[in-house]
C-alpha cells in the first residue's frame, strides 16, 4: 500500500499516482492533497495523527517548498512504516508517531538520502523524483531498503522547531497549529490541562469546557479535547475560527478561575 | 467494497480509511466529503441519488452533529446493501431508495443498533467507532448480520421531516433541496409537474423549459428535469443559484400560465 | 484501469464510479474532478499533461457544456490508450499526447463513435452514458473495440482551436492556458524562448528567470519552465496569478532587453 499525501489541490496528484503505476501495482489511499500550501509544520501534525492509523504501508509525502533546490530527497523507515519526501522537517514527526505502538515510543526510526535524478523538471519533484522513488521502495520492501541502489544512510535531517506550550499554575499560553474544514481550532495544548474543570478564558473570553460539541446549543463556542488529545476552540454547528478570531499560527491563552 | 461519505472535507476522512484497513481489504470508494457540513437532509437526498448506482456494499455515512451526545450507532440493511452510521435520519431515505429495486419499493430493511465504545474520543465516531463498525459489518457479510455480536435490533430510528411540495391546479410552492458544484438549484418538485409545457414562471419569473442545459444560449436560465427527476432551476453555462437568487432551504414558487 | 476526470466537483463523480463498478471491477483512479467548469480547453491541456503519466488505460473524460444535445459520444484509441467522452474536442489533445511515445509523435490514433442512449436523463450523460460505455470499453479490450456493437468510425471529430504563441525577435505573445492551485500562471509560450537568459519582460515587469521557485526570497516574482516544459509565471511560496494580475484566457506578452 503507497498513501498519498500533499499540498498540490487538484490535478497534480494524479500525475504522481501515474507515475507510481507505471511501476508498480500497489493499492493506492489519498491521505489528502488540501494540506495548507507549503506549510511544513501544519502537515508534519496532521500527517502525526493520520498515518498511525494504517496498516504497514509506504507513505508518500510531497510538502516541497524547496522543490529544485539542493534540499536532499528522504527514504525514513519508522517501526514498519516508511516515509519517502523531501527533507526538511516533514517527515520527522510522523515518523516518532508511528514508531510509537501502543503509545510507547520505542527508538525504531532509520533515514536515508536518496539521489534525485531532476533531469525532467525542476519543480515537479512529486512526479518525478519521489513518487518513482515510493514506487521502488514499495518493490524493494522495507526489509530489504538498505539494499536498494542509490539509497545512502542520512547523517543528519531537517527538525522542525515545533513550538511548546508555557504553563504557569493558572495560565497556559499554546498556539495554534491548524484549523480544520469546520473551523475548529486545533491548539498545541495537550488536553489533560484542562482536568475536571467545566470552564475556561480563551484570550479573555469565558468559556464552557464539554465533551463534545453537540453538548451546547447550536451556535455555542465551546472548548473540548480534540481527537488529536489537544485542547480545541470550537462552535457547535459553526465555525470555531470565526468567533474566536484565531487563525494557525497564533497564540491562544488559556486561563484558569 | 465500502463506500465513504462525510461532511468532512479534508484530511479527516483518511483516518477512517486507515481505521478500515488496519481491519479489513475492502475495496474503499469516495462517494464525496464536501457535502454541506451537518445537513443531514442535504446528505440523506444525496446519498438517495447516487448509492442506488452502486452494486451491493457496505456504506459508510458520517454526518453527525450529535457525534459525542447519545445519539444510537445503527447498521441499517437495505436489500443488498447495508449502511453504517448515526441514528439522526440521515439512513433511511438512501435506504428506501436502496431497497426500491426497479423502481418498485419492497419494505426489505432490517435496522440494527451497535454499541459505541467511545473511549478514544468524543468527537470522531467516524474513526473511532462508525468506520471500524463498517469494518466489521464487511467481514462478516450481509447474510450474518444478525449474528454480529454487540448488535441488537432497532425498536425505533430517527425519520426526518421531508418537505413535501404543495399543487394546486397552476401553482406548485416546493423547496430547494441542494445546489450543486455548478449551481444548479435542485428542488423537491417532481419533474412530472412540468408535463409538456414549454414556459413556467419560477418565482415570478417567466423561464423557458428544456430539456438539457445546451438547448439555450450561454448565460440563459432555464427550467429543467434534472438526473434526480426533479425540477431543476439552473443556467446554461452559468449559476442557477445566482440567477435565481436561490439557496437550499429556501422556497420555490411555480406558476403556470 | 478506468481513470476519471470531470468538472463535476462533489458528489457527482460517485455516480459514475458506481455506474462503472456495477458492470466491472476495474481498479479505477481519479485524474481530478475540479477542472475548470465547462472550460474544455483546459481540461484538454491538464489531461495532456497527466495522462501520458499513466500505464495503458481507458480514461473517462466529461467535462462536457453540451450535455443533452446531440454532439457525438466519443471513443478513442490512442497508442495503447483509450479516451472515451464527448465530442467537443477534449479528447484529441490528450490522444496525440498518449500516441507520442518517447517524444515521439506517431499516428496511432482511431476514433468512434457510439450510440448515445438518453432514455435516463437528458443533463447527467457521465453516469448514464460515459461510465457505462467506459465499462464496456474496459471488459472488451484494446485490441477488440472494432468488435463492440454500437461503435462505428467516426469520419470527423471536433478540434479544438488552440492559440499559438507569436514569436518575433525580442518578443512572444501568449496566453494564459490555466492557473494550478498554487496560483501558478500557466502559458501556452514553450520554455525554450527563454534560452539562457535571467531576465524578462512580463507585461513590462522585469521578473527573474530561476530554475525553480526556492531560488529566490518568499514573494519574489519569477519566471520559470514548469512541469509542463511551458513558461510559468509564478511567486516564491506565493500566488503568481495575484502578482502577475493574470487569469485563464488572458494575453501574455514576454520582452527581452
Amino acid at each position: 500500500m503507497i498513501t498519498l499525501a500533499s499540498d498540490f489541490g487538484s490535478p497534480y496528484p494524479a500525475a504522481m499516482k501515474g507515475a507510481i503505476l507505471k511501476r508498480c501495482d500497489a493499492r493506492l489511499v489519498d491521505i489528502g492533497h488540501e494540506f495548507p500550501r507549503q506549510n511544513v509544520r501544519a502537515a508534519a501534525f496532521w500527517l502525526s495523527q493520520i498515518l498511525p492509523e494504517f496498516p504497514p504501508a509506504v507513505h508518500l509525502v510531497v510538502v516541497d517548498p524547496g522543490v529544485g533546490t539542493d534540499r536532499a530527497a528522504l527514504v525514513v523507515r519508522a517501526g514498519d512504516h516508511v516515509l519517502v519526501g523531501p527533507d526538511n522537517g516533514v517527515l520527522l514527526p510522523p515518523a516518532r508517531a508511528l514508531a510509537s505502538a501502543d503509545g510507547e515510543y520505542r527508538d525504531d526510526i532509520d533515514a536515508y538520502e536518496f539521489e534525485v535524478d531532476a533531469t525532467r523538471s525542476a519543480t515537479f519533484h512529486g512526479r518525478d523524483v519521489f513518487a518513482p522513488g515510493a514506487a521502488e521502495v514499495h518493490e524493494t520492501g522495507i526489509d530489504r531498503l538498505p539494499e536498494l541502489e542509490g539509497l545512502s544512510p542520512a547523517d543528519e535531517i531537517v527538525e522542525l522547531e515545533l513550538p511548546e506550550p508555557e504553563l504557569t499554575e493558572n495560565e497556559v499560553t499554546g498556539e495554534v497549529i491548524a484549523v480544520d474544514d469546520f473551523g475548529n481550532v486545533i491548539t498545541n495544548i495537550p488536553g489533560e490541562v484542562l482536568g475536571n474543570r467545566t470552564v475556561v478564558r480563551v484570550n479573555d473570553e469565558p468559556t464552557p469546557i464539554v465533551r463534545s460539541y453537540g453538548h451546547v446549543e447550536p451556535d455555542r463556542a465551546i472548548v473540548t479535547i480534540g481527537s488529536h488529545g489537544n485542547v480545541e476552540c470550537a462552535v457547535n454547528r459553526g465555525r470555531g475560527d470565526e468567533a474566536f478570531g484565531l487563525d494557525a499560527g497564533e497564540p491562544v491563552r488559556l486561563e484558569f478561575a
